[in-house]
């Protein structure tokens, strides 16, 4: 059983979100689709909706992350749910107690979603498969595999911006070989239909076989730059890396550092996008991280909308109401 | 004034739950009453009831807890409480402040309920000493003294399972010395009328009064377990002991884990049951714990409606009104 | 701009509360009775309005604080706002993100309310510059500089057991030198026209120019209470002071601790007062800590109360309806 498989319910409707590869263009638009009506719902006076009353959401954060764990707690509150927020570590759960018996003792308390961050990739995968049929997983994020309620964030963002997919050259600067990131969104945007992925890195930080995912590897950020629509700037993490795959932080800015000069080979319109938090003299110039092509911020308020919308997704397949027996 | 006696209120209802020691049978029954209802609760599409719609319950966890802190915190987000939860250390609150200090602070802000786990065999009850009329007490763990909500959650899915509690041999084994659940349960036993309770453990880990409690103290375990038809498995706190009390985690397991073999001589209905969270391989073999006996995450999923229950009925003592003055 | 100013918008309305100081008389009256309408809510069986409804209130702690942050915390759910707690060190939002990127992120996500404390003077001011129009900041405690809201709940406290503030001697005891509560108190007490304010403290704990703030400094403890109404006794904050300020403990107790014996220079009905939580044997005895005149614990249900009125407050500005526009 593929990743894209284990996401449907036997009725072919979407459960889980693990991952965006493999998954029909419709899902991904009509997720899209979904998350533009609770974007208004941030600007209303009251921002809630009682889609999720009763249900509980237990996010379970295995890797520390103040950011995505926010919002989506903000996501499930403002779907009306209860959340319960369990930061804790690998260490903690595997005294004696297995990380499935973490899960199956939260599952037994009713428990109708977990949102789930692990540095393991597989891990979100793995639960899944450990749940019984009305419990969702959504996965905020495993090891180097997939981060997909973030691509799908970032795909929001370019629409709202540029109408459409069908035209757009899009470029990631970065340590495209570690980020979960970078992966999620060459998926999601090839889904979607866009015609030029770019992948922009120095050859220690690009895989040996990029090609494969359909996308352009470029080792000069100038060329890589050229007339794109839209430069997504990943985070250097430096914490994932053994030292000796960039020579020093300076050496990383000169060479790969978005300054202005650089964003000048863009196109003129052309959007500047990144996951936060953001290195500032890292991986971007402070000046293009708070410059006027810049969505860095708007890309975290589209974020609540998004996960909004997928939660709002993944619970709309029990109504009208869960099976009672067992 | 002995616990029980401090466990009601002038009129005598029950206003504290600190311990199952002394309580009436009626009440008991009461409370697994309750819980049926709010079982039902968990299976629906909306899980939430407003009984305890603007009370503040705070949870206040001098002992770390992930499992009993998440039930007290979903059981009361259930009934509309708000919910406060500190996890705090002794250390951090002897910093010249007291704990009385401390928790009267908390109750000034109008706090209807305290949860209270501490290593203090004690501090719940002389918490209780201290509050005012309105406040009410649940006892989630003190110290090797009691911890009757989980007594009760496991009588209650005895019951759920053998209907009542008049013809039953209950078998204990493990840790009797240290364990709070262990009293509790006894107690909680005792009073519901199973007519045979056996605590099964090496001579170190029984208290030396043990059959003042109205218990059959077994050594041998295949013995303990003959004809029984609830086998209670108690995690064992190697934190707790000083090294001395069992030989090593082999030995035991040897001499005391639960095996599908010494299952074997338990009636073939038997259930098995654990407080969680279950050391594999230690107390109890993987499959026995994962077999179709087995009926720990089911506990799990009762220990909400039981506390829920609790908490509806300590709070439903308050009705129609609190007191204006003071 | 001053501090003043910049708690206010273009219309002349109060958006922040980041200080006392310069705040017009009837702004600070109009909060006080706001409050007393909230302190009966207190009382009520249910707690909760639904003036935040919807709202989402972010408390970001980069100093630890218990019970101010659950007072907050209380405040706004019985507001009805969605409540987000961040405790959080500087050091952890310093790596390559800046304080400021991660205000925005939190800003981005539309949350409508900051409650900020910072061991830096100036945070919440700081801050305050940098919101949209929309978001309300309020100073939950700076550094040395100031602490509003306890301020007010103070001046709160003082009113409903005195009336009025026009015939006062109001003594505050101890480090006046590092503390943003004596500073917001003087200020409040100044404003609301409190004829004399004294200030009891050894001349190492004194700042220099104290007499500027319209405050009458006293050495002598014995001195400076005679006939006061109302004593404030501050909590020796040992880990603000190097050491060299006050010889021990023991010495301080001796010198400047509030026993019953200076207690009998006061006024008979003066009240203890004392922002929390205590040292008792300290600065503070404890038969007077919890003695009749002694309405410490008042001040914390107080504090709820005069929480809620100033987010109200701050809030209320909004409606109708928020800027769509940005």
């Amino acid at each position: 059983m593929t990743d894209t498989d284990i996401q449907f319910d036997k009725s072919g409707t979407l459960r889980h979100f693990l991952t965006v590869e493999g998954l029909p263009r419709d899902i991904l638009i009509s997720i899209l689709d979904s998350a533009e009506t609770f974007l208004g719902l941030g600007q209303r006076e009251i921002k809630k909706v009682p889609l999720l009353q009763g249900k509980t959401v237990v996010n379970l954060f295995f890797e520390p992350s103040t950011r995505t764990r926010t919002t989506f707690e903000i996501a499930a509150k403002r779907l009306s749910a209860d959340v319960i927020t369990l930061e804790t570590s690998r260490m903690s759960t595997t005294k004696g107690e297995t990380i499935l018996d973490t899960l199956n003792t939260l599952e037994a308390m009713h428990t109708d979603m977990f949102v789930i961050r692990d540095s393991f990739s597989g891990a979100a995968h793995l639960i899944s498969t450990h749940v019984p049929a009305h419990v969702s997983i959504i996965n905020a994020g495993d090891g180097r595999h997939a981060h997909p309620t973030q691509a799908m964030l970032d795909a929001f963002t370019i629409r709202r911006h540029k109408g459409d997919f069908s035209n757009l050259r899009v470029a990631i600067i970065g340590d495209i070989l570690h980020s979960r990131v970078a992966r999620s969104q060459i998926h999601a945007l090839n889904i979607l239909g866009v015609p030029e992925i770019r992948v922009i890195a120095p050859q220690t930080l690009l895989p040996n076989q990029i090609k494969r995912l359909g996308v352009h590897p470029y080792y000069d950020i100038e060329k890589g730059l050229d007339g794109v629509d839209v430069i997504i700037v990943l985070r250097l993490q430096l914490e994932r890396m053994e030292g000796q795959l960039i020579p020093s932080d300076r050496e990383y800015f000169r060479f790969y550092g978005l300054t202005p000069e650089r964003l000048s080979g863009a196109r003129p319109d052309a959007l500047i996008m990144h996951p936060g938090p953001i290195n500032r003299g890292l991986e971007i110039a402070s000046s293009v991280a708070d410059g006027e092509q810049s969505v860095i911020l708007e890309q975290v308020t589209n974020g609540i909308a998004v996960r909004m919308a997928i939660m709002a997704t993944l619970m709309g397949r029990q109504s009208p109401s869960p099976r009672e027996a067992d």
